[in-house]
C-alpha cells in the first residue's frame, strides 16, 4: 500500500470516529446479557443492512451444532440465541477473504451498587467509555464496522468478500462461534477484537465450565453434627479443586508459550447457591466452577481428572460419602488455542500483514501476549484450518464494576483494521 | 378428678379421633410456609368460629411490637403476618385460665425429589402421618383444638377462659407469639404441643440469626489471584464461627440443665448464595448463620462476641481486610428459657397437673428434656411470668424430608391435654 493511502485511511478513521463512539454508546445501552441479546442484534441487524450488506439473522439450532468439534453443552435450548452476519460481496474478488468477529453477549453486571454510574448507561470520562460491554466486547464490533465505514467514506470497499459477524454465547459456550462455522461462512483470515490492549493474542488457555451439586438427608438443626451439612460439605471440594489447580498448573506441565507463566490456569467458584432456611440444616447446595487448561490439554483427560479430585475427596467426608456429589458439565468444553503454533503460510502472511498495519498506526512493534482466559479465535483456528487473529482496544475491568475502554485505542484499532483489511483484501472501487 | 370423669374423658378423645386426624390432614395440606399462613389461617379461624369461641384474626403491626422485649428484628413489613385466636369464655371462672398455643407456620419443604410423596399431600402410613407441618406442628395445633372438642363431645366446657392461638413466626422470629402478649392474651398457663414426644420442655436455648454480607471489587477470572474471590471468602469466617461455637459449648460456660450436653450450641450455615456468572470472579456472596445460646446468655454479649470473631478473622484475610463483613440481624433475636428454674407455685402446680395428666393417660412419669431448639415457650415464660409447658407429640424428620409424627401419640397428647384441662381449668356444663 502506498504512503499516501495509508494515510487516507487514517484520516477517514477520524472522519468516522465520532459516529464510531456513538455507535459504541448506543450498543453498549443495549444490556445484552445471555438470552438478553435480541434488542442488540436487531440494531447490530438493521446497521449492517443500512450499508448495504447482506444480513443473515437466524436463531441457533443445537441440533445443528451438537455433533461439532468444540461444541460446548447448553441448558436448554437456544430459542433467545440468536446470529447476525453481515456479508460484503467484492466485484472484483482479487483479494483475500476475511471473517471480522466479534461477540455482542456480556456478563452479568453483578450489583448495581458498585457501580460508580449506571453499567448499561454509557458515559465518557477522561477518554474513557464506561459501561458493561462497552470493552468486552462492543468495541470491537465498532471497531470492525468503522473500519469498513472508513473505507466507504474515502470511496473502498474490499476486494474479497468480508463476513462481519456478531455472534451470541461468547462468554459461555462460544457456540455462537460455531455455529458461525456450521452454517458454512469460511475465510482467508479472522480479526477478533478483543481488548487485550492492541497485543496480538498468540495463545490462550482452554475453559471448563462445571457445576457440582450436593444433597444428602438433613436433620433438624437443633441435631445438627459436622459433616451433614451440604453448603459446607463444599469446601473440603474447593480445597481439593485448587490442589488439582496447583498441580495442573506446575512448571513441568506448561506449554511454551506459558513456561513463565506462573499461575496461567485458574480455578473459579463463580457461583454458589444452597439451603433455604437459616434453621433447617442445608440439604442440598450447587457451586460452579470455572476451570483454565493449557493449549494441547485434552479435554476428556481434563475431566476425568477433576471426577477423580472430587470422588477422592468425598470418600473421607462424613456427608459425601454417603451422598456422592453429582458434577454437572454446562457451558465451556473449550480447547486451548495458539496461533503461535500456526506454521502455515497464511498465518505467517496475516500476522505480518497485521504487524505492518500495527506499525503504521502506532510506530510500535506488534507485542504478542498469552492470555489466561479463552476466546472464539480457537473455532477458527483449530476446526476451520483459519488464522484468527485476537487484537484489540485497551480496556479495564471487564467482567468486573465499571467496565471502560480507552477510546484513543478503539480509534487505533480501527485504523489499524481499516489497514489491514486494505492490505489482506486489497481495495476495489464503490 | 374422679377416675370415672377421667375415663369418660378418655374415651371422649376416641370417640373425636378420627375428625382429629382429618383436620390434622386437611391442615397440613395448606402449604403455609413463611408468608404463605393466610389459607391455613382462614380454615384455623373457621373451625374456631363454629365450635362457637370468640375469633379474633389480626395482621401484626411491627411498630406494635418493635418495643418490647424477646422482639426479632424483621426484614420488611407484616402485611402477610396474621395471628388468629378464639377465646372460651367460661360461664362459672372457677378454674385456672389457659392458653393453648402452635404455630401455623412450617419451613420450606426444600427439593421435592427428596420426599418419597408430595409434602402437602399427607399420606398415613403405618402409623404415621406424612407431610411438611404434620409434626412442627400441627399435629399439637390439632389436638389443642380436639382436647376441647372432646370435653363438649361430653357436655363438658373448660370452667375458666382458654386462649386458643395458631400464631406465625414462631420458625424465625417469634413476633406471632410476641403479638399476642402485646394484645393483652394472658393466663394462668400455657400449653405449646411442640413435638418433643411426651416429654416435658423444662429448658430450650436461644437462638440469633445473621446474615453475613461480603462484597468487594472483583476481577476478570484470567487474571483471579488467591482471596479476591467473595465465596471463598466466607470459608475462613465459617470457620471462626465454629471455633466460637466450640467455645460457647465448653462445660464451663454450660448452665446446669445442660452440663451432660456435649454440643447443646449448634451453629448452622443455613443458606448461602453468591456470584452471578461462572467466569467472573464473585464479587459478593451472602451467608445465614443460626446459632444456639444457653438460657441466661445475654443476647448483646453474645452478638458482640460474633462481631468481634468475625472482625479478627476479617483481619489477616487479603480480601476481607480490604472488604470486611457486614453483620445484619434478621430474625430470631430468641433468648434461651429454662422452665425449671421457675420456682414458683403455679408453675410447680401447673407441672404436677401435667404429671399426673401424662401418668393418667400413660402409665409413665412424666420425663423432662432440656432441648437444643428454641419455642414460643420463651416469650411466656421470661416476659409475662407465665409457666409455659412445651409437651407434644413424637415427630421425626422435622426441617427435613418425610416429615411425619406418630398419630398414636397424637391421641395420647390429645387426651393428655384434655385431662390438664379438665384439672387446671376445672369443667363446667355446656
Amino acid at each position: 500500500m502506498d504512503l499516501s493511502t495509508q494515510t487516507t485511511i487514517l484520516h477517514a478513521v477520524d472522519a468516522v470516529f465520532d459516529r464510531e463512539v456513538e455507535f459504541l454508546s448506543e450498543l453498549t445501552g443495549h444490556a445484552s446479557t445471555r438470552g438478553q441479546e435480541q434488542s442488540a442484534q436487531d440494531f447490530m441487524a438493521s446497521e449492517l443492512n443500512a450499508r448495504g450488506l447482506e444480513v443473515d439473522r437466524w436463531t441457533i439450532d443445537v441440533n445443528d451444532i451438537a455433533h461439532m468439534p468444540g461444541f460446548s453443552p447448553v441448558m436448554g435450548n437456544y430459542e433467545d440465541a440468536v446470529n447476525v452476519v453481515g456479508t460484503h460481496r467484492s466485484v472484483s474478488q482479487k483479494g483475500k477473504s476475511l471473517i471480522l468477529n466479534g461477540h455482542i453477549d456480556v456478563v452479568p453486571e453483578g450489583p448495581l451498587d458498585m457501580w460508580d454510574t449506571p453499567p448499561y448507561t454509557p458515559r465518557i470520562d477522561d477518554g474513557w467509555m464506561y459501561g458493561r460491554g462497552a470493552g468486552d466486547m462492543k468495541a470491537g464490533l465498532a471497531s470492525n464496522l468503522f473500519a469498513l465505514d472508513a473505507l466507504r467514506h474515502i470511496g473502498f470497499a474490499p476486494a474479497a468478500n468480508v463476513h462481519f459477524q456478531s455472534v451470541v454465547e461468547e462468554e459461555c459456550t462460544g457456540n455462537g462461534a460455531l455455529a458461525c462455522l456450521q452454517r458454512g461462512y469460511r475465510a482467508d483470515a479472522v480479526l477478533i477484537p478483543e481488548p487485550f490492549a492492541q497485543d496480538l493474542v498468540t495463545a490462550q488457555v482452554g475453559v471448563i465450565w462445571f457445576q457440582v451439586h450436593l444433597k444428602g438427608v438433613p436433620v433438624h438443626v437443633a441435631y445438627a453434627g459436622s459433616g451433614s451439612n451440604a453448603i459446607e460439605a463444599a469446601i473440603p471440594l474447593i480445597d481439593a479443586l485448587h490442589q488439582m489447580e496447583a498441580r495442573w498448573n506446575h512448571a513441568q506441565n506448561r506449554p511454551a508459550q506459558y513456561c513463565d507463566h506462573d499461575h496461567a490456569l485458574n480455578l473459579n467458584i463463580g457461583k454458589i447457591e444452597g439451603g433455604d432456611w437459616t434453621s433447617s440444616v442445608p440439604a442440598w447446595c450447587v457451586f460452579d466452577v470455572r476451570m483454565g487448561l493449557f493449549p494441547g490439554q485434552n479435554i476428556a483427560e481434563a475431566k476425568r481428572d477433576i471426577e477423580t479430585v472430587l470422588m477422592e475427596a468425598a470418600k473421607t467426608h462424613s456427608f459425601l460419602s454417603n451422598n456422592k456429589p453429582e458434577i454437572v458439565y454446562h457451558g465451556f468444553q473449550a480447547e486451548g488455542y495458539a496461533l503461535a503454533d500456526d506454521k502455515g503460510q497464511v498465518a505467517k502472511q496475516a500476522i505480518s500483514t497485521l504487524e505492518n498495519a500495527h506499525y503504521a498506526v502506532t510506530g510500535s512493534d506488534l507485542n504478542t501476549v498469552a492470555i489466561t482466559a479463552t476466546t472464539d479465535a480457537r473455532f477458527f483456528g483449530l476446526y476451520a484450518d483459519t488464522p484468527a487473529l485476537v487484537y484489540g482496544p485497551r480496556a479495564e475491568a471487564i467482567h468486573g464494576f465499571n467496565e471502560r475502554v480507552e477510546l484513543e485505542s478503539v480509534r487505533h484499532v480501527t485504523q489499524t483494521t481499516a489497514l489491514f483489511i486494505a492490505d489482506w483484501c486489497g481495495l476495489e472501487k464503490l
